[in-house]
């Protein structure tokens, strides 16, 4: 839980970096019963993919999710079912700045966590709703929040906006290119928007909504606005689901994960496959083995990934595949979807006739037929390499 | 072509109306080469299901559809594929207010039509791309526009509104409660809004947008303004393209057709089903023969109907029903979807055992066979109805 500045990108210098997500919503707008955050999409609530786009960035070290007190044992299971790690669930309060506030305090009073956290120089505060932030609009505002105290995604107006009279009618409407929607994530110097919380009145606690105007309010701190991407949007109506669910499939098929086994040659394929692919889709790679204990390959697995590459120099590699199919069928993922999996098979030999058998052949064919059954393609890929 | 001020529904007397749809945006937040307008939805463009929802108004008489000069041709050719009717689609200009303006010339001015339309009392002003709008809210809108002279539908802010200063800093944020998103459809009385129009500057008709503000600002016309419902979004983004899909496919399946002989007693069979089912579902219910030149049966096919009740007294129905899978056939809409027709057989023979033969019920079984093969799936029942 001790924060690191290290950043696995060799990235602009990023000072130490915590994230706060309020997740209290009732989700009265959705009309279900179930809060907006905790529905599922794919089978996943929708909180833990809000989650996993923070955690997968290296100078993040801490997230604070904030659940209404009703829902913290439901929290908790989830970032255990999940494998979320570095991750803090605190109580919230009864509006969403009173629980931004409890968030916050967890690194400044002792009461509200086990053992006080370490205070980050810089926090995120976005929206648990918001599941499809990017790491280069976070980087931009922990960078802006660092030089200007503040800063928050905005985006343009989609609707113009009007202001009613008394008697509920026009009165005037907004000149709309002058204005802006004001979006996350947000981020702050730590101890500016923890003193803006400390001093605003309950009134703003319970009517206010907008952590930038806090910070301007009571700090004098002007946020610096950085334009953000349309994905920024937050889930907030039925439909909104629905278009989730439609981006995160679309994700998914354009998504592979490239496993190479630890020797020299197809750890070296396996990152030349992950640079030329990587323009077109996203790719994780990892140079492990296709071990059932291998915790990130089980996080990959539950990040749902259909698409697998293998790359391995053995002669017949069906031992360790088998692995990674037991691994996939436990997982329950190619139930619903077909997945993909390629076997490139290195031939490193100097014999320039295939280095691979009629017998190995049929063995393979034979696995692959025995597997689709259980909605998994395997292919098979001969690459003589010299 | 002539309005009508006839209303299908006994509702509140409605003045004569007509809808302008604006369709000439060019679709560049959506980021794909076709207009959103144009983007299929389940296999038909997004503007006809927004000039359906229009068309099934009794009580509009005209829909004018303004597209750009490229697609003219384009929107004739979905005005006749399915099957629209009372459209006039008028070149738009190169931009929103100025391909409103063209719409609203149709009734004023001769050079913009074959035929000068004859001007309604009340003119909607709908986007091309908001498919999901209600008769609830169109009257509502209409029957306010009657008495302020201007109405349009509003929706709470989704995110706040800031301004921001020529820093690029955060100037101030507006609070959110006292302002509303300004949302379609709204009407106004023809004479107003075209004086608006005549009346307003070349800058208004480059820049502006909002109808609303033209006619306060040349006509001192305060609109009235209605709390609208969260469907009346408009489809700007990708992600609302995958909403749309998602929401029409929601309807689709909660959608029935009750179809009735003319006979006196399946038609009241027919209609108590539809009153019965009405609150959970939508129902349309035709009496009319099941033959393939209905026109109405054609409308509601193309309107993508998958569950079909038939109601009638006849021993065996399997020759009527046979033209209804003809035309379902025909309609390829079972290509897609499975296609559910409930064979409802009222008995009311005065005998007390059922009136229907070992030999009918092996023809319906046969003939549910086959055309299960087809995707169509028959369901028999039997009531006796004395």
């Amino acid at each position: 839980m001790e924060p690191s500045s290290a950043s696995r990108d060799a990235g602009p210098a990023v000072p130490p970096v915590a994230a706060v997500l309020p997740a209290g919503g009732s989700g009265e707008r959705l009309g279900g019963a179930t809060p907006k955050q905790f529905c599922a999409v794919q089978g996943r609530p929708l909180v833990s993919y809000t989650v996993r786009a923070m955690e997968r960035i290296g100078w993040i070290s801490d997230i604070i999710v904030v659940v209404s007190p009703e829902n913290i044992e439901t929290m908790k299971s989830i970032i255990e079912k999940y494998g979320h790690k570095g991750v803090t669930v605190v109580k919230g309060g009864i509006t969403r700045h009173r629980s931004i506030f409890n968030g916050l305090k967890v690194f400044a009073e002792n009461e509200f966590s086990n053992h006080l956290l370490q205070k980050p120089e810089v926090v995120i505060i976005h929206d648990a709703v918001r599941p499809f932030v990017e790491e280069d609009i976070l980087l931009k505002v922990v960078v802006a929040a660092k030089e200007h105290g503040a800063a928050g995604a905005i985006r343009p107006l989609v609707s113009t906006v009007i202001a009613s009279a008394a008697d509920g009618c026009l009165d005037h409407s907004l000149e709309r290119a002058r204005y802006r929607a004001s979006e996350m994530p947000q981020a702050f110097l730590f101890d500016i928007i923890y003193e803006a919380y400390q001093q605003c009145t309950d009134y703003d606690l319970d009517y206010g909504t907008e952590c930038l105007h806090l910070a301007l309010k009571y700090c004098k701190t002007n946020a610096k606005l950085i334009e953000g991407a349309a994905d920024l949007w937050k889930v907030t109506y039925k439909r909104d689901l629905y278009a989730a669910e439609s981006i995160i499939k679309d994700n998914l098929s354009q998504q592979v994960c490239v496993i190479t086994d630890v020797k020299e040659m197809a750890a070296q394929v396996g990152s030349l496959l992950h640079e030329s692919l990587q323009s077109q889709i996203k790719v994780e790679a990892m140079s492990a083995s296709l071990s059932k204990n291998d915790s990130h390959l089980q996080n990959i697995l539950s990040g749902h990934c259909y698409n697998f590459v293998c790359v391995n120099d053995k002669k017949c590699a069906i031992q360790e595949t088998q692995q990674l199919v037991d691994v996939l069928e436990k997982s329950n993922i190619a139930l619903l979807y077909p997945v993909v999996l390629i076997l490139v098979h290195l031939d490193v030999s100097e014999n320039i006739s295939f280095s691979i058998g009629m017998e190995e052949l049929t063995r393979l064919k034979k696995f692959a037929r025995e597997v689709k059954k259980k909605n998994i393609l395997v292919y098979g890929l001969l690459i003589q390499y010299k």
